[in-house]
């Protein structure tokens, strides 16, 4: 167990933990106590049908979503929805490999797929609130692919689906992409094949981290017209793009636990519906019965629109819905106003949309 | 001096060193002996008004050129220009850190600048040719950064200009970008500070700069349709995409030399034509009188089409003309015939326009 202050309820904002007991994971291996970490809004009706779903993104949590996507008046409303936001397995809040024990600590941790997040989140959500189905599954990026995955997996348990810049399949180029981000890390001779004593010896990995995400993470246009002039953040300034550089998007990262984002980035690269279709793409996206919005944000240099749009084609009754952000993939942090009044729209009429 | 075979004529073909005698460099560095590494095509005719001058990019060597775009029935024809391929300052071939002597060896390499590389350029050109303009001026990449640098620099010596897929002013994001890939090769410790023995000793460091390449030089586009399939080489095949990375982007680049590829990256972070007028890249661009075809590859990831459009609409008189490749950036190679059919035709068109 590495003391990590990231992942207290003092940065992250209040949060439950409910254990899953022993917990088998789809390749192979075994989490005696899986712990996972969940926040909730709003009240769950009588006929339960007012559930929504939000599971999380890389090296994200509950708290983004609770700070930028719900609140009174948005699409995402507490008081008409019940929503459920589920950390990710291996997130740094569930069991992560820094804060488990015995043969799963650090480097003992096992690999975590996309499926098993969505199972345990379907464990979850049975035990803890006897919820049936989702009147919306919505998630961005890692969190799009756990909402493919339910839709695909749990076709009867889903209504709605909106998954936010993220791919059912990941691509060879989102592949090679991951690899630089954990290359990054594990080349930093302070990783130690995952048994660090402190996130802080990686510290130089997770800065060669962050700039590549720098790179793909937000858009040309962004770092051209100098937008990040207009990210505020409290107690932190910035006049250059190096100083955004490094306050900004180091920061984030360097705060975080390095296998932590190891374990979500080669769970991130294996995300593929189809392996419930022996590899049939079409056959897999084809199985979803939920109304899906297909949401991919227009400067994603790494879940394009149309890698969305392709997939989006294979989902029946689907629709295409493009989300401006010159912040690219990060524009799902809601920097801007119009990209959250879209996604707000966009929300608004899924879940209006009689299913 | 490091043995590296890459630099060879075995491997480059064959190319000519010419010496400036010592160089005074804008970054303040002296370099006592600056061998120049070319290679002409065709003959200069009695006028010395059918001169092309093409310089290299980063990484890359006059070879590509030769392969690639020069010759019988090309826009480039050696039958009817005198075409002259001058490598880079610091390209592996040109005085470099690795085969440098003395106090510029290696780690003591000094800083070199676009503006170095066509100052070196104007006066090989003038000792050996007597060439008082070029017909043409025409590179990719760090090519473009140094044919913008001619036109702005010395206006009534460049007749026609065709910068293709760069920049005249790199952009923020594009520093970011190269950072990475620098980064990669000085994190490993074999790198030493610039002092290893061999360029094999930073193997791991080339393969994670290869791998950042693989992310950003080709297209999401490429890797997701596979066009890797289409492309061949001699004596070597591929049958998933792990195997084309490993085989083809990854052998490109470790046979390279790492100080050599960090003396272009930091050139080519601070290429910038309004260091000429005081930061105004307007009044700089303003200067240009050859005639200009901009030429960005329309899925290059970092220097993307809007980016050139916007300095292409600072150069007077000049055309905005989008070359197609799937494979990016790297299309520069020229992996496929309807890329080298539309700059033929481009160039073709330019090299006819009078002046």
């Amino acid at each position: 167990m590495i003391e990590n202050p990231f992942y207290t309820p003092e940065v992250q904002g209040a949060y439950h933990l409910h254990s899953l007991g022993g917990f088998d994971l789809e390749e192979g291996g075994h989490i005696p106590d899986l712990q996972m970490a969940y926040a909730t809004y709003g009240e769950l009706n009588e006929a339960k049908d007012n559930a929504v779903l939000i599971p999380t993104w890389f090296s994200g949590t509950h708290a983004t979503w609770e700070q930028v996507y719900i609140g009174p008046g948005r699409a995402l409303d507490p008081s008409r929805w019940f929503i459920v936001v589920v950390n990710q397995i291996g997130n740094g809040l569930c069991t992560s490999p820094h804060n488990a024990d015995g043969d799963i600590a650090m480097s003992g941790f096992p690999h975590v797929r996309i499926g098993d997040d969505v199972r345990a989140q379907q464990q979850l959500a049975a035990e803890l609130f006897g919820i049936e189905r989702w009147a919306l599954v919505v998630g961005g990026s890692m969190g799009a692919q756990q909402t493919y995955e339910w839709a695909v997996r749990f076709p009867e348990r889903v209504l709605r689906a909106a998954p936010i810049a993220g791919t059912a399949q990941n691509t060879p180029h989102d592949f090679l992409f991951t690899q630089t981000l954990m290359d990054a890390i594990t080349s930093d001779p302070g990783w130690n094949g995952g048994e660090y004593r402190s996130h802080t010896e990686v510290a130089d990995g997770l800065r060669r981290h962050a700039d590549i995400w720098a790179v793909l993470g937000l858009s040309t246009e962004f770092w051209k017209t100098e937008f990040w002039r207009t990210i505020e953040l409290p107690d932190v300034t910035w006049s250059t793009f190096e100083e955004f550089q490094e306050r900004f998007v180091r920061a984030v990262f360097l705060a975080m636990d390095p296998n932590a984002l190891l374990s979500m980035a080669w769970k991130w690269q294996r995300g593929d519906v189809a392996r419930h279709t022996g590899g049939d793409l079409a056959a897999a996206l084809g199985r979803i019965t939920a109304k899906t919005f297909v949401m991919p944000i227009d400067e994603d240099m790494f879940f394009p629109p149309r890698d969305c749009a392709a997939e989006q084609a294979l989902v029946p009754g689907s629709e295409l819905r493009v989300l401006p952000s010159i912040a690219g993939h990060f524009g799902l942090f809601g920097f801007e106003k119009t990209y959250l009044d879209e996604v707000d729209r966009n929300l608004g009429e899924l879940l209006e949309t009689p299913v």
